[in-house]
């Protein structure tokens, strides 16, 4: 069975294991759930994702036991690393072979997780609600600017966060760093010329570009 | 060069860590960095500690080119993934073998990661503010409670969250259960049994069991 990839294409978390897919060279076929008409929420939906989320990876090449059994992953950050590893060898590595390169890699990866994503989802959710100027979000971009002063120093000695290549650490941050550059946050570059740069290198690669086609904003 | 760990007995990050270690029988020295006099954020800790935050582990055992590199590893969670691996072989298995059940840990893991912290953190903060009460405090309990509902369950089907053994996707939740347990929300447990046994379970693991006993909370 074909690898399937059940989600939605405004979503960030979907675009997110768009891009993994991409750079890993897997076919895949694209589900469309109906977000905006709930369909994350039916109780089909729910049976494979149980907190009624996209995207949810199927990976039905899965043996065990000598039956064939439906693999479904939920959680961008888990499906990519699942995709990581199960294509080893496919495309671009994106995990580090060496433990004290992956320690590193884990560090920033779990930086993302922890630092970057909280307050970029707060400013997303806040420009979905039309709140683009309150307290709260002002807030939330001090804690983004903040998180991208420490990504600054740490670009200055490696050219990608993990270290010399593109791994997934920096593949987590594309649908941010894509909704940033589209914002007036677009000016928080500009102060700082590696985050700047490592932003214009991730979002050109051929995998992204691919993802950004289909992404409505 | 021994293993450190530079951090706070009363941080839940920290806690998480020393779970860790106890579990993977690795001995390490524990330096206690006093954050209510700043020491965090102080220039020498931020060098290895970008974002000024408890817990750092210090691993001076590792060898590059040759060199002795004193080697800090930051983020609690990207710690724990760093010691169950480094320390393969020792004390309790944290992390799955097989690449599907590995699958299933990591989306365990970051479920915790990305639904259960948020919300919990939130929590802890209010607590330490003296609200407990608020209307955003009710919304984060809501939050949690729907969290613990999937785990239910989850835990239902399985004795552990990533199958029939204890691992980090179960550990990274220590603190929290053990907060959880020590507050009203113990209340909580009362219409969720699987859960009750799972947090009654870990949390009488002789590993945690050592930790609480140097938690002040």
């Amino acid at each position: 069975m074909a690898v399937k990839l059940y989600g939605s294409v405004d979503s960030e978390a979907t675009q997110r294991v768009q891009a993994c897919l991409h750079e890993k060279e897997v076919e895949f076929e694209f589900v469309t759930v109906n977000t905006a008409a709930g369909e994350h929420k039916t109780p089909s939906f729910l049976a494979c994702s149980p907190f009624g989320e996209v995207p949810v990876l199927e990976d039905g090449a899965v043996t065990l036991f000598g039956l064939n059994i439906r693999l479904f992953v939920t959680e961008s950050r888990a499906i990519t690393q699942y995709i990581a590893h199960k294509y080893d060898g496919n495309g671009t590595d994106l995990i580090m072979k060496d433990p004290v390169k992956l320690a590193v890699q884990t560090v920033w990866m779990d930086t993302e997780n922890q630092r970057f994503d909280p307050p970029f989802s707060k400013l997303i959710e806040a420009a979905t609600q039309g709140n683009r100027g309150g307290q709260d979000v002002r807030q939330y971009e001090k804690k983004l600017e903040n998180v991208l002063d420490v990504y600054e120093q740490r670009l200055k000695e490696s050219k990608y966060l993990a270290g010399d290549s593109f791994t997934l650490a920096d593949l987590h941050h594309l649908p941010g760093m894509h909704f940033l550059r589209s914002t007036k946050a677009k000016g928080w570059f500009q102060g700082r010329p590696h985050v700047r740069a490592w932003a214009a290198d991730i979002l050109s690669r051929p995998a992204w570009v691919k993802v950004a086609a289909m992404s409505p904003w």
